[in-house]
């Protein structure tokens, strides 16, 4: 565990956490977290059901068992400590889901646990980072992206108001309306499949789809390149520091020979100055 | 208001003045938009309007009102000034949208009353400057965005005079060519539904729609090149500019120091010349 | 004129050289070129060709004949000059275009006098730089584009050949594969439209559709990476140039100064001696 | 040959190492390659075929023999050190293709042979360099490639468990579902070809593609960015690299010439001392 949060000291909950953060138990975890990934995928085939299907259902109930005495052991080891760390979170959300009654209207949970597979997200320290990366360029967006998402409700409220009564289907309730903009701004089948069909209603419709696309696609476009701007940025903002601060460094030396050579031209003056001196005196 | 217009002093105007510009003032009015845009949303259900219409509808004017009297203070506080701020006359523009009578065939202007959400754009200062970069990138792109108007008129034209006739639903007019023009740049079905069709009239349509995508898309990604390496650019000379700054200041104080240092040895130098003159002539 | 060719001295010569270039003369022409878009763009409206349909055409053949002598005084007064000069040339193309008699087969030809309107691409200098800039990036991307067309080349042969007889339509021939993989490539329908039906009677299509999309929009974007940072390489390296010569310069200003005190000194030193030589002497 | 492998001494074999590095050689077989293009280009031509086709089947047997010659050539010449060299393994890959007995089920692979044209990639350096930056940008992206394989495998196994049994088409299998969800994320037909269908018995489909749809455009772009910021900085480490070399190479010339000056000085310094002292001493 990489970020893993301070232990308690305690002489058994110190042996469970010397155990968890093991490499050998880290990799095990992953290991299995790999087998529940390929048993979710063939639990998907009709085929390997009808033979398998006990045996399967039987080993992810195994493995499960193994991911919960997992975060046991872990949460035992760190206590409150374990529920700050937001990987840790992570990891015991997406094995929590899987222990959740699926039945009735619910049943569509069942398939949520293929979220454990996300697991090894956390597992792996390279795509740790990856993750890391994609979520912290994020905040930065968020003025943006709340000026998009101002646009997008003033946009499908009037979409709702204009087009409602005519489309329903497209533009029923504003939450359907949102959906449509949303495919308009992907540009999926926004003119033969929506704005030609209501133009035929409403002649002046490209008044509302044009500018809607332009001003969608160029807020868009501007998020995308806060995006780059940001990333290189910091790429090389840390590449300058670093060779700035190697730069200074010889800078610095070289002010200091200067300044060593200078004190020993006046040294050598005041030598000279007493030389002439002692030979008035003398 | 960051940007508030100059005042002119008068005992009751100063007092409005000092009234709008007060930080709770902003905020009231702020959460009355955000309101009035939970209540516009709440227009759009049919449901919701049925059980609740006439309360929404009053709530709205009533709000309205609100918005009025808060332009008019701010109008009398600020007088001419008020109209040479952009931000204050999009403020005026869209609480005037509403107090158009809309009716007969005005009334989608009624749909237009949502614009008023917009004015958080103009309350909030860190979306005021997002949409001011926004702005502020476009007028380096008109040169760009001419060319690619030019090369639209052209194709337009030739597509209205070659395939009008044949297909006067996308092409029929100089109009719908400019719309279909549009779709095609966008990609959205410009083969199957309008390329192929077109082709089985003109076999050698290929060589308008191949070429204006090409040309359109290439004019297309240097616009958001343009915008790329503008804002980058700004980002960098911004950065360098500051950094370089820090540099040039320690590297004065150094050279000053220097010099410092070289006049004291010129100055021990000389009193030592005039020492061996004075002895000499002792 | 901005890159006008060299003239040739010659009374009559010179005085139509200097006529053509005067300023009022290129806006007069850029005035009837714009003037010359209208007319093109109303002409594609059948209600206005009804009722001035001759005047139209009358006025169009009035400013063609208007630019045929503005070309030919330019000829006049440049000679040879005036065909080595890339934008002479697409001037006289594009009015040349309207004297070919376009009858019979040709009649699309008569279409064509629209680009006509894109001679303000070569009157107007800024859009002629926006014009150069685009241009001046494509040799850039000779390589890659040849490789982009060597892998178009070998997946149409090869859709021709395995998909030709069953989709005649659309792998029918070289010609029409070519079409169908930049339609593809586009992403435009290439599933629903495309793939999938092909996929009905060849399972393993997908192996030839997706290995292409990967290849051909993977090769595209590094087209388009490598025009973003020629690009920006341009910029950053001009604005660096210019500021690597100002801080040169402070630079060599600074050393002049330190060597002027140095060469001072030793004078001082000098002066010193012979002072304390002169003693010794007398 | 540009990356040729360390030859063998020995008297034919040297000899047919200077044989099939001649330039000359290289451009023959070039030009031989470029032939068989047009060729195999030709043969998907019903009409060629029909007249020609033995004399072009006949002509592709022979080139396919000249080429097999050069690559024994080559192997002989260059032996265990032909099959290290990648470009070397790709030249030999592409023409034993033609090799194989096609026939029954494997008769696709006749089309393959067109393959054999992608040798124009390793035959001309420019081309080489450029599938080698293509390539080489790959390994870069792997730890952001495996996020977004293990978001896709997450994706599809959800969506095969809920979606498969209505939909087979589409989510029948965990393969279907992984094509499925790849046209979605090229965004082609996603919503009125695909979501909008689902949607009808799954209402809150939504809640399933519009994440997807965010998610993998989301880590795609970052992809994107990641080979536009290591293109980039790997230019400008460049750049700055060989302009940091000259300016340290200035900076270091003008310190030593400090240095001298100042030693000079302290010698003068050094020798008047010795001066006054023995004029005080005589």
């Amino acid at each position: 565990m990489e970020t893993a949060p301070q232990p308690v000291a305690s002489p058994l909950r110190l042996r469970v956490k010397t155990f968890v953060e093991l490499p050998r138990f880290g990799q095990c975890i992953l290991a299995l977290i790999l087998l529940n990934a390929v048993l979710l995928g063939m639990e998907t085939s009709a085929a390997l059901m009808a033979q398998y299907g006990s045996t399967l259902l039987l080993l992810d109930k195994i493995l499960l068992s193994v991911f919960v005495v997992e975060l046991l052991l872990r949460i035992f080891a760190y206590r409150a400590a374990f529920f700050k760390d937001p990987w840790s979170l992570f990891d015991f959300a997406v094995v929590a889901i899987a222990l959740i009654p699926a039945s009735g209207p619910l049943a569509v949970l069942r398939s949520l646990r293929v979220l454990r597979v996300l697991r090894v997200l956390s597992m792996v320290p390279s795509m740790r980072r990856v993750v890391s990366a994609l979520l912290g360029s994020l905040p930065g967006l968020s003025s943006i992206a709340l000026v998009l998402v101002l646009i997008y409700y003033v946009f499908a409220v009037m979409a709702t108001k204009i087009f409602g009564a005519a489309f329903p289907e497209w533009f029923g309730s504003i939450g359907g309306s949102f959906y449509t903009l949303f495919q308009v701004m992907t540009l999926e089948s926004w003119s033969m499949g929506i704005a030609r069909p209501v133009m035929e209603q409403f002649p002046y419709a490209w008044l509302f789809f044009v500018p809607f696309i332009l001003v969608a696609t160029f807020t868009m476009l501007n998020l995308f390149i806060a995006i780059i701007v940001n990333t290189m940025q910091t790429f090389s903002e840390e590449e300058h520091a670093s060779q700035r601060e190697l730069d200074k460094q010889a800078e610095l030396r070289e002010q200091q020979l200067l300044h060593t050579e200078l004190r020993a031209i006046r040294e050598e003056l005041q030598q000279l100055r007493e030389a002439v001196k002692s030979q008035s005196g003398g």
